[in-house]
């Protein structure tokens, strides 16, 4: 059975054209309604044939919808909750891809206080953004949490589970802090070090930027990778997930601390040991399907 | 013309075996001559018939050579040097592949007062490890960094750059201290941060190890590659480029607290505008064909 049939995608980018794309690949009868603010990305995904409607308010867009998906950047879902409340279906679910779930979840319900709403993150993505970023497949055999407030409808969230399920995904529940936490250790703080590590290569005085670049294949590119990813969307992710963030960091400057002191005094036990214990969780990662086996996740050597 | 004609490769881990099959491939009358110090590892070469000869001994392998490639760690650098100390040729040129070197250049000189010595570090690799890692096509495209003595024979050097060339690397003459620095930003201090990294998650009390692998994809796996990478070499190279990575290492931590901070006083604009500039550098590595331009250096998604 489908668990929707009219759903509602606001904001067009890397997750939410995807979205679109996946709907229309796995539940073809479903109805698609499409809005972004920015009247070029409305254009661009009414040229791309990937929403059944894009509509040119965000009125509009939600009138019909027993789905409404915000797919803004964490910052702007509040507003964009705002902006629905007067044309939203009463029996609407309304749910959101952010990466911070917490204070989305706070925004969401004030500016929805008695809608159903059940906050969702896909961890899914690439560097790149925008509408013709995205694609069907970006779900299939990744994870989406969902976190809803103690006491929401259950049926509500079955549904929003079985959404994800028909796009591809294995679905988790657990509490809006946890997730916060979580993600703040497998997402923000490695993409706030890649930016930070970008950062500090290009201000060095005594390395040029061409030297950067042309060696970056010592481990660095993979860095640039992350640190390329979309930056209202991570800057807003910052902001509201300050508390967990601030605490891995900590937790991570201490052991980075630590390995400093070790390379200082020539402890070559603690780095080795270190370094043999990493090597483990790798290969959990490609055990459970979450990362390409293939040397350099089989990027091309010609 | 072929820069030599008899070429040793001490070491059959994954570069020194690539050095191998690379050879083979490029330059295919040269005859490869291999050691390394683990008989099992021996074995497997002699299994893949990559080397025209597998010798018992060390000394052995260079007595007829006029190209010695230490593919050693680091830190085995010096002992290998002196192995090969009294059978080495006198118009042998002796190189290597380590990757700091400054204090190679100086082990190696101890150990061999008199040779033509022309140290090398390719910037390739993969997270595997071993033999059977290695692939012939390793070098393609990318920098091959000599860092010959002042005043070291520029008919040797000319010959090393040639032997790389061959390989299809492009080669780059800089001073050790200078390869160190850059090494250290692109290569040495990224590895650093993502064994860091990995072992912080890996000891949280509230996250499990679970959840750290199922939400892997938010960009945490990026750095669990790195990771991966082989123990006993990355001890070494820390050990062996203290100096540089302390430094780098403290210019990263002073920009990670200034991110701290901007985080906690919830100063958007810092972050943004870091987040903006780094997707700069990014489209030049990619410009510039030092990594693939695919979403997700194009992993698949089914």
């Amino acid at each position: 059975m489908l668990p929707f049939s009219r759903v509602t995608v606001i904001g067009l980018g890397l997750i939410g054209s995807s979205i679109l794309r996946a709907v229309r690949h796995h539940m073809p009868t479903v109805h698609l309604t499409a809005y972004d603010a920015d009247p070029a990305v409305r254009a661009r995904v009414t040229e791309l044939g990937i929403a059944d409607d894009v509509t040119d308010t965000v009125g509009a867009s939600v009138i019909d919808s027993d789905l409404v998906m915000l797919c803004v950047p964490v910052g702007a879902i509040g507003a964009a909750a705002e902006a629905i409340a007067a044309d939203l279906p009463a029996d609407a679910i309304v749910s959101d891809v952010g990466g911070a779930k917490l204070s989305v979840l706070e925004a969401m319900r004030k500016a929805l206080p008695d809608a159903v709403i059940v906050p969702g993150h896909p961890v899914a993505g690439t560097e790149h953004s925008g509408p013709d970023a995205g694609f069907a497949t970006l779900f299939h055999g990744r994870w989406c949490i969902l976190t809803p407030e103690e006491g929401a409808p259950e049926a509500a969230v079955e549904r929003v589970r079985t959404f994800w399920e028909r796009l591809g995904s294995n679905v988790e529940i657990m509490t809006a802090r946890h997730h916060d936490l979580v993600l703040a250790v497998t997402s923000h703080v490695p993409h706030l070090i890649a930016y930070s590590i970008v950062g500090t290569a290009s201000d060095l005085e005594d390395v040029t930027q061409g030297e950067v670049i042309k060696y970056s294949a010592g481990g660095f590119r993979d860095f640039t990778r992350i640190a390329a990813s979309d930056p209202t969307m991570w800057r807003d992710v910052f902001l509201n997930n300050k508390e967990a963030v601030l605490e891995i960091l900590q937790r991570l400057t201490e052991d980075v601390t630590a390995l400093q002191r070790a390379i200082r005094w020539g402890d070559g036990d603690t780095l080795f040991n270190l370094f043999t214990k990493t090597r483990a969780i790798r290969r959990s990662i490609i055990e459970q399907g979450q990362d390409d086996a293939r040397p350099d996740f089989g990027r091309t050597h010609e």
